[in-house]
């Protein structure tokens, strides 16, 4: 029942009006990527699947819509009777994905595609917008850690369950959040927060009873009253008065305010003066993939990075806009007949019919070249030389050789049955660095990247200029 | 579970460290209100009430907890045996609330004080960003409803719902988000999307359908293929076909793209000439308060605005930022210790002891003058003057007299008992109107907002300031 009024509104509209066995094509799709980015991460597929899984209308639900007074009997019956019987398609979770692509496709009686339109992208929304910010911020630590601390400001209980997972497939190392450990086996990581500094009745009293408390894993928040003049100073303490005879060497420390580049060349000399050049520097407060990135231009010290709010939430851009469109009508005989929203706003204007979605990668390099979409029953034969050309600008083409065609959806649902293969956590995690590896690095800039292709089959270019040619009359 | 890993770290630590009966006082407060506006509005309480009386650990929790094999076993016991004992006092939701008060407190040994952060943080900072992000829009919109349409952009799943109902509370009139109904009875409202226009031969056809299924509420998307053109003069031939003869009157119009100023005010002309003066429009499209705002500036003729994803998520700043310190320790006389924490910025340092927070209301005007925090022994007697002074700029300073004196915290938990009054909704929402009413009009501008007073009493300010003069030594 988590879905939009409007879809129970017309599936019961279809319902009175006879579209009960039409078979309708909806293709998930989005138009921009966050911050100006040059493509995102898909994620979501696996709580699409449970979703849809788990479908079903109780009679609390039935109850309701009856109270509502303007549903059909015979259409709330057939919700009690709800067997979903769709195909669905969708891109695997961890790879990379362009504006105007179908992302997801779903194929049904239109009244079920309908139904399920709401949650399908709300999930896919969700996570594929915290996927993309977290690589985002995973590419901007280069090699260091990146630590998902955002709970406590997620949006509701799913955004950071959901969030911290698909945070760990952008590649986010580990999270605070701890039910996603329980759950999903995410590393749940976290030491201590000011409070247990301000509880004891001084800081070298709190360091010394966590150092005792966790010696093997021993982190120490450094900064409740003076990062330089006391926390690093009392850390450093304890390490030698309590972990060394003991045989431990200290984790880390952890600056979570203040001037972070600063602080930390400060407390890495200090560290390392010491004898704890092992010591990592662990830097929180408000990160993102900007201030990284200029932290570590200006030197900061840091080694690892535990970011919340702008991670957990994709701030300053919390909106995944994908859509769900209509985009063809199955006939009797099996044949679709094309659909196309058309719009004021040009980038609005759908892609028509029943596709697939090709991506092409060079043989060479492995890097990938273009996405193209083509209706369903086309082959991109990659041992021949293929056109590609700009939907937009057509005369710009390009002829591309040695590279190799791949169908990048996966069949989820056949039927309304649970085709889809089960990939462990760690596997899309390790998936989606391979995958955003075959991007060139221009695509993968922060600012002003190389926008990546992604074409029309000639014969889909001519069936979408065909259909604006027919509205335009 | 759904709490930070150091929570549970710390929780344990506190525990071999003989910290179990030690009570501590935390504060929730947060230092920015978001888009720089004059105020937030207070929301969430009735889910942390939830949430702590559901609190416990179950089986499945506790052998988590034993596999990470660095708790103690009797440590594992307590939680096992977990019986929440605090004490909760908070602001009622749709009160305004302004950056350092005190929202929420928790009194109570430290082990289980601490154990609740995440979630008390979480809610409170999700639903206190959409109530406050709400209430901007629904004083944008000047009058007109403002319904939330943002559940398939929302942030997982929770996001939606209890987004939906902030933004209730902030004052919209209803969702499109159904289980919001059928759970909260907040009115469920929707039409059809572009699909229901696609599915149909043509966009008449369609229309046609839609007003004979529901005549009594038919409102018809119009921007399938041309608003102008061809959604109108459709809109307009069905209504004079299908509706009038049946004696119904059209409910309106929607337009979700293009220049909605431009169109609204040509298809009201339309509207107008074809006999329907009373066809509402309504808008839609990535609206926020600025849009509305300046679309109402220029005359659009717009009577309801569905807003989706703007609202849902808060964007573009997303996060409220809400945190929970320490700000005392009960010794065993059942005096306070005050605590502190002090950083490098300012902002982050925090108002030790245990609290109250008053709002100060002019008695003529009704308009609130001042919020003032003390600590919890003392009493503003609004029968006398009262001299409040700037905190930061202390020669700044006003005698105010003629003033009612409000406590506005109440106890929702007493020994971990459920004491909390349930407000309606509906209650709640013309609460949050109400008490939005007494703030001045320079408060609510959203452009620099005039900073609304929060002030600290002498005894408060003396103690805030020995304590930092304590640490500086």
């Amino acid at each position: 029942m988590l879905t939009d009024f409007y879809e129970i509104t017309m599936a019961n509209g279809y319902f009175t009006n006879h579209f009960e066995n039409t078979i309708g094509y909806y293709d998930m799709f989005f138009r921009k990527v966050p911050n100006d980015g040059g493509f995102a991460i898909m994620a979501g597929v696996q709580q699409v699947v449970e979703y849809i899984e788990n479908l079903t209308f109780t009679e609390e639900d039935l109850a309701y819509l009856r109270s509502v007074k303007i549903f059909n009997e015979q259409f709330i019956e057939y919700l009690k009777n709800f067997k979903f019987v769709c195909d669905i398609w969708a891109v695997p979770e961890g790879m990379p994905i362009f504006p105007g692509e179908p992302i997801l496709t779903v194929r049904g009686p239109v009244i079920q595609a309908q139904l399920v339109e709401t949650m399908i992208l709300l999930t896919v929304n969700h996570q594929s917008l915290i996927a993309t910010k977290a690589n985002r911020i995973v590419r901007a630590a280069r090699g260091r850690a990146v630590m998902e601390f955002g709970s406590r400001r997620a949006q509701g209980a799913d955004g950071a369950i959901y969030g911290a997972r698909a945070a760990y497939i952008g590649g986010c190392c580990g999270t605070a959040c701890t039910i996603c450990d329980r759950d999903f086996g995410i590393p749940a990581l976290g030491t201590m927060a000011h409070s247990w500094v301000q509880l004891f009745d001084s800081e070298l009293d709190a360091f010394r009873a966590y150092a005792r408390e966790y010696p093997s894993s021993c982190t120490l928040l450094v900064d409740t009253y003076n990062v330089l003049k006391s926390g690093v100073p009392n850390a450093i303490k304890v390490f030698n008065e309590i972990l060394l005879p003991q045989g431990y060497r200290p984790a880390g420390i952890r600056i979570d305010s203040g001037d972070i580049t600063y602080l930390s060349k400060k407390a890495r000399k200090m560290l390392d003066e010491a004898g704890f050049p092992d010591c990592k520097i662990c830097a929180s407060n408000s990160l993102d993939e900007y201030i990284i990135r200029d932290m570590l231009m200006q030197g900061a010290c840091v080694d690892s990075f535990g970011v919340g709010e702008r991670l957990i939430t994709a701030a300053p851009e919390p909106v995944f806009g994908g859509v769900y469109k209509l985009s063809g009508i199955e006939k009797a005989d099996g044949t679709i007949l094309p659909k196309i929203k058309i719009s004021e706003n040009v980038a609005k204007i759908t892609n028509p019919g029943f596709k697939r979605l090709w991506r092409l990668y060079d043989r060479e390099t492995g890097k990938a070249i273009a996405d193209v979409l083509t209706l369903h029953d086309e082959v991109i034969d990659d041992s021949k030389p293929y056109e590609i050309f700009d939907p937009e600008y057509i005369w710009k083409r390009k002829v591309i050789t040695n590279f190799r065609a791949v169908d990048i959806r996966e069949k989820i649902f056949e039927h309304g049955r649970c085709v889809a293969r089960y990939h462990d956590l760690n596997e899309l995690k390790e998936y989606c660095a391979g995958q955003v590896g075959t991007l060139w690095d221009e695509v993968t800039r922060f600012e002003n990247p190389h926008r990546y292709y992604v074409d029309l089959s000639q014969r889909l270019w001519d069936e979408k200029n065909r259909l604006l040619e027919e509205h335009a009359e």
